[in-house]
């Protein structure tokens, strides 16, 4: 039994405390930096964009993700990746966390260490970040931390940047008579077009989840993995991919129960949750991407197998032809076909399929006669589904992807932060 | 030494005719029909789609190019694409170059025979050739046949989709004493996303080119397939491939030069002269492309190799946040080096370095220190050139592209032919 939390989110599982405050690094003066903290040492599961030109508090947490057993807090700015920055971004990045673990020790009196500090950036590339409001910022948002309710949205909020809300939740379940609660937030908008592997995060998305349950740190690790098929790893929005992808899940042991352990009963209802909320903050990124004005599930089936799906899915995702004909409420078809044409997977071009919401679309690769002012309506909805059949063999993927819009032009043609 | 020729196109090389006539195809009442016909039999090199949602006048095409000797004729309908329409749309093809043979029977008292002309489609995906008009449509075409070199214009007229402009040219060069002409016609305008290889041709393009060079078949071939690299190889509009795309060249031998055979000098100038015609059409497709504000000469070297060159440069075409910020004349660099990063390609990120029009914008990975609004100011022309290096070894490639404009938006979002 999988219970939503209203309003809920990072600081929903007991222990956690956040904070979102303005440290003066956007110029539309809009919260700018997070910090989450967990009461005692989390365990930890992370990914990170494979992207070469990966930001230096990327290559910092990397680091960190192998080196540290436990740690205690996430501190992430907006407005700026402090990407392309060479040694001075590394400096900085790890400046970040020396201030976050002296600021923490400063506000609480207890003893936090630099390397148990995740450190994330988001914003324009190629600007070295100004240092002084950075270490201004994290000494008052260390005063500030909260395990208050409201710290959900205000969390959220600071790591936006061209998201329109704050994207957030988190649910509980009950695990051997305990409550286990998972919450999680996430920022997206721009530059999401994820081929997740458990080795890494292909996005520009950050997103953070907490839970208070205790697990074992492998169980953990092989929990983000999974979850990433049911969430991250379904979304394109617009093709690109960021040097500054982070998830991050922190767990601290509070709500006290079992140790959850690999091929339990008890880890399959944590998977089935995490994946849940992880799912949810996905649909939540896709909704709120730039300019989006549908939401378009992807389902492609009869592919050779699940990665030619996936493929498949994913260049008709990353089609311009597509997004715009979704934009203008146009059934358009034909745009479908052809990139599944270009997209170098097997199809059986005279059995293949295609539903809107259940609607015949086409049949045996050709129309299958349902009037187009029937298809335009489905198209012209906020949510619809499209079912794509190539034909071949078993191999299916889900994917969520979205329209493309003059709003989204208009956001990144003027977009300087 | 080679001329170009004023208002030059396909009837400028001797013994050409062409026409582009109105037979209520399009929504728009415009030109949708062209015909192009050799007084003689002639030679031909082709060049189509690898689509796998070919479109049945491509399957067409493809069987006639390798059972046909020599060719007479091309018609081409635009306004519907006769594609995704089956066994039907297989005899609609036949039936058109049927037709097209009868006509120029009658027309002209020459025998000419179906399995001697070639035939082109282009426009709306899914939809059945309404063939009483366009049976019609060939009568009409074939009585108007002319070689007043207003056809040039008449010609790549009604070829048009959402081209705003029609495109052809013309140059003649000097060949042991004799004037050989090479003319050419294009459109293009969307689906723009060329990966040509000699075996194929990738994009949303017709292109048909004439000459009345006396040339041998296998140089002829070769020509076509050297010049995808200086022409059509280079350019990436819109990133999506079409299932129509095809590329054919005449050549009547009317000019009486001396044959022009493999490994000679003269081959060598006509190819240069090929190359230069096929580059022009090109670069006229990308100035044309649907809503383009600038074209975008993208210069990538230091690649492992050509095709890791060729790879990069096809990502950044392809990257929505790159060409949103060249529309919005923003130098935003960090958005290039993202795309490098994810393009999955050999870089040094250490020694990566980027000029605009010869401005330092890129220096070992970071910023070069050029103040933005000179960038800007670049970006802001109609047409700028972008250097990138990544530092790896001697691969490069040139390609040229353009930016992501509302404009784009907006003819894809609301066309229905």
């Amino acid at each position: 039994m999988l219970n939503f939390i209203e309003d809920g989110g990072v600081v929903s599982p007991k222990g956690f405390k956040a904070v979102g405050i303005k440290a003066g690094l956007k110029r539309s003066r809009s919260h700018d930096m997070m910090l989450l903290v967990s009461d005692v040492p989390a365990q930890f599961a992370a990914a990170f964009t494979p992207n070469k030109f990966a930001a230096p508090p990327v290559l910092y947490c990397q680091e960190l993700a192998t080196s540290a057993d436990t740690v205690r807090a996430i501190i992430v700015n907006s407005g700026n990746a402090n990407a392309c920055t060479g040694r001075r971004g590394m400096t900085d990045a790890r400046r970040m966390a020396e201030q976050t673990a002296e600021s923490l020790q400063h506000a609480t009196s207890e003893n936090v260490e630099a390397n148990e500090v995740f450190v994330s950036s988001t914003g324009r590339i190629g600007v070295p970040l100004p240092m002084e409001k950075v270490l201004n910022g994290i000494q008052v948002a260390a005063c500030e931390l909260s395990s208050d309710m409201k710290m959900n949205e205000g969390a959220a909020r600071a790591i936006m940047t061209t998201d329109t809300v704050p994207k957030f939740c988190a649910a509980s379940i009950d695990i051997g008579g305990v409550t286990v609660t998972i919450g999680g937030m996430t920022k997206g908008a721009g530059m999401i077009a994820p081929q997740l592997k458990p080795a890494g995060l292909h996005a520009t998305m950050l997103a953070y989840m907490t839970t208070d349950a205790v697990i074992e740190k492998d169980v953990l690790r092989a929990c983000l993995a999974d979850s990433l098929d049911a969430s991250f790893n379904r979304i394109n929005i617009d093709g690109d991919m960021s040097t500054n992808d982070t998830f991050i899940v922190l767990a601290n042991g509070q709500a006290g129960n079992a140790s959850i352990r690999a091929n339990t009963f008890e880890a399959e209802l944590f998977q089935k949750a995490f994946n849940r909320v992880a799912g949810e903050l996905a649909r939540k990124m896709v909704m709120d991407g730039e300019g989006v004005t549908r939401f378009v599930t992807l389902n492609v089936t009869g592919a050779k197998d699940k990665a030619e799906a996936r493929t498949c899915a994913d260049w008709i995702a990353r089609s311009l032809l597509c997004k715009t004909a979704w934009f203008g409420a146009d059934p358009n078809w034909g745009r479908i076909l052809a990139a599944v044409g270009y997209a170098g997977v097997e199809v059986n071009t005279d059995r293949t399929m295609m539903d809107y919401d259940g609607t015949p679309v086409v049949r045996n690769g050709m129309d299958a006669g349902t009037p187009e002012e029937d298809l335009a309506k489905i198209i012209d909805q906020r949510e619809f589904r499209i079912d794509l059949d190539l034909g071949v063999a078993d191999g299916e993927y889900t994917m969520w992807t979205n329209d493309l819009t003059y709003e989204y032009v208009k956001i990144n043609a003027d977009y300087h932060t």
